[in-house]
């Protein structure tokens, strides 16, 4: 009775969370009936009452009231819970092998197929901060195959004839369920989204940097003018960045594909048969078509998350290198006439709400600011792995929604930088061959002619007196206007000598 | 008629993205018909359809198409979007005693009021993700509160007869309303959900320390038995932390109180009448009923959000104070038969999936894990928040929410850990009693008496040799029982002497 | 014995370390005869041989062979070596007023005085990497006085006729003695350093406000271009990010200026007499002439170090700040000739070693790197503060030595880039005129006559066509050319309109 | 004339610099007689007094002048100087190929290899914080190296007989050897002394594993008893982590063999010949035993370090690592009467300046202080590596000394670890056994046998009432004596069953 309050009370909301929480109620309620029902469920602390409406039982009721923290936003990122039909599909399969009940095991597997398949997700309401071993999601995921099962099979929910703990848990345990759902996720993210997006990204490039392999403009260090290179080469640099970057996280792959499952509680394995985590290993590499296998040791898999904090640190440098990539062009970009304005950047929108006419790189803007919030990331994904105690890393649920969450933006803004921004950039000709012709550091080319020195005075004069070089290299009588015509060619600039 | 194409491609979602996408639209579906109709909104780049049953005009529409990053759990966060009605509703209120008409300017009020009480949300789907200025929530707020004033004053969607430009974003820029409602989110937030969340974790954690004031325990430092406390004075240390923490965020407020609104495009004020930023501070003050007042500079308001890096830094110093509180209370409620014991935790639900009986210190688990994604979103904004190109600051959205993610989860684990853990905390006086008096480090009280090198004699003995103090200071003739009885007496040792 | 070999193992060094700790003994050796001689100290673990002409004793020189990490680079910072020699004479000043021997008392404070005067730098040669308490550091201190006090009395050195414990560390312990030494050394840099440099900047920024502030220019926002504000309006911009900069590390201080001493141990003050505590805080106020107090809660004092990681989030928005000045001032000075050109910044040597007069905003890269190194401190001290247990932070060198660091280069940096930079800044009036008047953006001042969508044609039409803002609108027809000519003056577009 | 005084107002130090700079001044002082003689140098800025007995030149002096920034303690790191060495001897060899007089080439590689050897360190004053490029210490090598190989061959210095640039740096530009410096000095780092240091620790914690193979032990999750597990395999964790340290540092070297060198300014190569670019590279091959080669993309190369911000990511993962570790270690070493004090570690010192006989875990507190500012230098490293704009990255200097930094603090902490700390750990075989023999974690074993519910009932049970899990069991009725005999024996609880 007191439950029901209890639960009445949150589908209320506390006075101060209550806009947001009401606002997805609110949503939900305009979907289907609000749950008035509810029906009992009961773990080893006792009853608690549920809405009669949802598959998910007393421990992900337990964590709705204890856990109110964010809001809806906060759920468990959903490659989490797919990750979770899969590898309790998985387990079923060889669970049977171990004997498990057959028609038990096939009905676990079909409803863990219809979790992999996203088609349970509403059944999944718990937020990231929860228990950092994320056994709440894992019961989550227990109780709600547990009562889909049961249902296909003639069952009522709650009634336990297929048991969330001994059959669908069966064999393991929470701190090796969660660490095998967090590498699942991840590695089929990283192949089936975020390094699609990166290579899409990388062809896009290197279309830009063939396209303008003849565009002679002028070199900029320190954000000063320097020597001449082509506008594709400058590409060329953008594009060498990102393939690396995909070479950076595949790189990182090998310590994701393995597997805690099998070390059950603490590494050991306990309460699981010999052999059962080398198939699990197996059948998850089946069903994703992923190289996954056993983790070499258990202990370390359980009790750190070195491997997220490794391929984090991979994303991370890709952030760095996106970001490079992204102000280059921005500023490049920058005009129309009191910029650089070597690049015209694609129009996109209007790009202010009081000057009219402006035009934004917006897309720069976006990707830059996942940038940060990916570099951002990678120091909580950090401070969560160095943070583990004994035998379990307690900062899970945060590790994995850091990464992933970081994966997906990333590889989004990717994706969306390449289609509204890269495809798109026009080089300005006319701007590029003017600024090129003005500069003084063509005068790099006189040094092994003149020596440095000598050299230096030219520009030095040219600067002062805004003449052109050749104007100040007669006038000092360094050379004769053959050699400098000779010398001074943008076009033998833009690599090594014979 | 290609944009109603685009607009059911988007429906469709693209194939990779499909998953995340399809759930979300699915779950729309479910709820209302599907927008199968939609209308013509125009901007300055033209005509495009909207979803017919949507607020939102042709900007908004955009970027929707522009910035496919990230999914529904990305859009802005509700803060931002109410503090957008707060502010455009003062606007209208000020631009009339500028000369908008007033039929209008009370429409616009009105249709504010709604965006402020959270109830258009649903108009409001853009993602943090954006242009850098914001700019596209900027117009997506004019263009929701220009339509429903429209309809309020009975016109059609999309006919502009309240102009989002001309009329809601009258005297006003992106650049200078989207810091304006940045500051006034975080205020609000800070004040009427942070500082409360910390101040009732403060109050628990005060009681406690009431409550354990006679209990002497054993200290510890370097992890290492040291000389003796009592259990009040161990919390007290954490309520000076948590009350600090208080005045730290407080003291970054005068800051966060200034507001860019009247700098206009880059913060000289163009396009808006002296005395505007004045005026619309005074009716936000009002509103909300925080001290906010003009920027004192709006060059630096547009171009720098020093103030959130700054509110960040404070916010990064209490998750620092809240990581160390939590893992004090986890490691001294360790056990229960093999840890240190000396509290025992409230028991809120099962804490394994395999260990039977397990209980888990789950309330600091999540506290600690917020802590790393605020220590990692203060990185973020740094990073944001150091990257700003001249008149204008362009990660303003990241910034916001990421400051707005910190403050939201923070206050709630605070609340939570308060709620579901501090206050139900328990000293387990036999244990406590029971290390206090085998520890050797009550020697250090023989100091005075004896000298450091000589008492050092004493605690080696007896650990050596596995005795009592008193056993190895008689045994090594430095004092005799009376004098030693007289000066080891834990209750002497827990404060200077007179 | 075994010692003298351990001794001389260090003097020559392991092999793999061996060049830089051997380019550090050659130094010594230069300068002085190589310690051959040794005597002999001891400890309560026993005797251990120390170079004859040092003056620490027996568990510095344990510290130094046990923590063989980084070499000498890595030495404990001068301020926190001088801030002991504050402390321990400060301590020796009230310990006399509770008992301590007059004569000892004042020899102990004459010979801390010279530490504090940084005259027996030589005799500390711990690095930051020892104990996290900095329990070394400490009996470093109290050892070299020990001997150095013992010196003035006539007494040899290793006798301990002044015991370094019972003595110099009376009353005290390293849980209290560190972190009251942190604070005074961050204080006294704050105050005496740190603070003075930005206000040298910040004065010489204000100048060039005032010396710019009439001349116009085209503003930009999202590095494009945007409405006209004046050179000056931008810099004071940069102005009041720096007088914030001041305000905020201002702000903090009422908890620095809060002293652990008189915890001793644990925070209770066992083996301090009452008023021990605040007695010294005034005579440590008295001493460095700045207003420390005793701390509110010794818990806290010693077993958090929130002041630090509170402190460093000030230093780190100053760092973001400063990122972004000196990266617009770097832009804005791009060029000569292919670059933004707005500004001249100060040539100050040659910029390259292989392009000849090239000349290169070289202050703002190095004030850029520092902010990078001070973001990245801010992060360690951000994990160092939070993970502190029980009774005691351990770690504390890594805290302190951190933000000294920050503070020290942060404060250099700002004060090169005044001098050496900011300060002989002309502005490029004649570059700075062509931007402003080819514009499109002027254009945003023909909203409030003809609306924002008609000025964005006349804007789109003038770029598409290469032609003025006055041709397009006048083409278009919107205006007259007497119109055109009273709107668009960019004198009147640098603030609101009356 | 002005550069006299110059010169000695530095000597005499600026009044707040004073103090280090005095010290340091007074240092060399003492070594050798005081510069008192100057003698000129000149560059294209015109002449310049430098220190007679110094071996640089202008540009340096300049920048000693000019970045007045940290002081000493901030020079550039060793390595690069070394490094510089290596790679000019390799450049004059290739040059001489290229037709670079052969006498002047064998005088700069003799030169060189004094550099390369440390023999020249004193005549490398530069700081970190300089031009950004790190071109002021490319001209310090060019110029020290020039004038040691004028002395080679009887010329005076200042003369330019060997000319800094045309000689030294021909071919070459600051711009390509910084980058190839970083390289090197960071490989040859990590390969000679990093690797090792991190194969010492996983050697000696592979011998603790197996030393404590048999010892069985309870298991902590979440801090909480656990299932047991062996002590041998919790160290086996460590052990993997570390393992796989070697394998991640090691994944990212080659992209760090690539070497920019033959870039020049932009990277196109310019002033260079053909081939030289791998011909350098091999020449560095040969000269350090490492596999370089030429980079594949020189523009990359130059614009961009992600290398060293990926670098910098698998040692941030290493520092979670260890952190991880240390941790552990100590809590498991806690006591030692009121701790868990399963482990005795090593008692290298004393550890307390108040507590006698105190002894602390010392060494993981230096150890876990360096992966605290090895995680910030991350930071750092990221910041700057993101930070680049156009063709050159200008944080080079900053981003090369981070990583230097946490390498070698890294690289001394694990084996100041290993060698204190790992290598003398003791398991306290009593204390563990009967820790292990109280845990009521034990029931686990029943979980196959009598379900879930039941055996959380008999944990509870036995927790309530203080009880075993036998009575518990017996009480319950739940299996006979008999049957709990055989289920519950710690020996079969440490792996799965067949």
């Amino acid at each position: 009775m007191a439950m029901m309050v209890g639960a009445s009370r949150r589908l209320a909301g506390r006075s101060n969370a209550a806009s947001m929480l009401v606002a997805g109620m609110l949503r939900s309620a305009l979907c289907r009936p609000i749950s008035t029902a509810f029906r009992e469920e009961r773990d080893t602390f006792g009853p608690i009452m549920v809405p009669a409406d949802k598959l998910w039982g007393a421990q992900t009721q337990r964590s709705l009231q204890n856990f109110d923290i964010g809001g809806e936003r906060e759920q468990m990122p959903e490659p989490i819970i797919r990750a979770f039909g899969i590898l309790k599909k998985c387990a079923a399969k060889v669970n049977m092998e171990y004997g498990l009940d057959p028609s038990i095991g096939k009905a676990i597997m079909q409803a863990a197929q219809e979790v992999a398949e996203g088609k349970l997700n509403d059944h999944f309401p718990l937020v990231i901060w929860q228990t950092g071993s994320g056994t709440q999601s894992n019961m989550n995921a227990n109780e709600v195959i547990a009562n889909r099962a049961a249902e296909i099979l003639g069952h009522k929910h709650g009634e336990k004839f297929v048991h969330p703990n001994d059959h669908v848990n069966r064999a393991q345990s929470s701190n090796d369920t969660f660490p095998t759902v967090m590498h699942i996720a991840a590695a089929v993210e990283i192949n089936s989204r975020f390094i699609p997006s990166l290579k899409q990204l990388h062809s896009s490039l290197h279309s830009k940097s063939v396209e303008f392999k003849d565009i002679i403009k002028i070199g900029r260090t320190h954000t000063q003018d320097a020597t001449p290179l082509t506008l594709g080469q400058e590409f060329s640099g953008y594009t060498t960045q990102v393939k690396y970057g995909v070479d950076r996280i595949t790189d990182t792959l090998p310590r994701m594909y393995q597997l805690a499952q099998g070390g059950t509680a603490v590494g050991t394995g306990l309460n699981s048969k010999k052999g059962f985590d080398v198939k699990i290993a197996a059948a998850v590499a089946e069903e994703t078509n992923l190289p996954f296998i056993t983790a070499e040791n258990k202990f370390e898999a359980l009790a750190a998350h070195d491997a997220f904090v490794e391929t984090s640190g991979a994303v991370n440098t890709i952030s760095a290198s996106l970001m490079k990539i992204a102000n280059d062009i921005r500023l490049l970009g920058s005009g129309p006439r009191c910029g650089l304005g070597e690049l015209i950047l694609p129009e996109n929108e209007p790009g202010s709400s009081i000057m009219p006419g402006k035009v934004n790189p917006t897309q720069c803007e976006a990707l830059t600011m996942v940038c940060a919030q990916v570099m951002g990331n990678h120091v909580a994904i950090t401070v969560g792995g160095s943070n583990g105690h004994f035998e379990l890393n307690v900062y899970k649920p945060l590790i994995a929604s850091a990464l992933l969450r970081s994966l997906r933006l990333l590889g989004d803004a990717s994706l969306s930088f390449e289609k509204n921004c890269v495809r798109g950039i026009k080089a300005n000709r006319e701007r590029i061959s003017k600024l090129l012709h003005e500069s003084l550091m063509l005068v790099t080319s006189l040094n092994p002619k003149i020596g440095y020195d000598k050299a230096a005075a030219v520009a030095k004069k040219a600067h002062k007196e805004g003449s052109t070089l050749k104007e100040a290299a007669l006038s000092l009588g360094v050379l004769t206007e053959q050699e400098f015509n000779q010398l001074v060619v943008p076009e033998k600039m833009i690599g090594p000598s014979d």
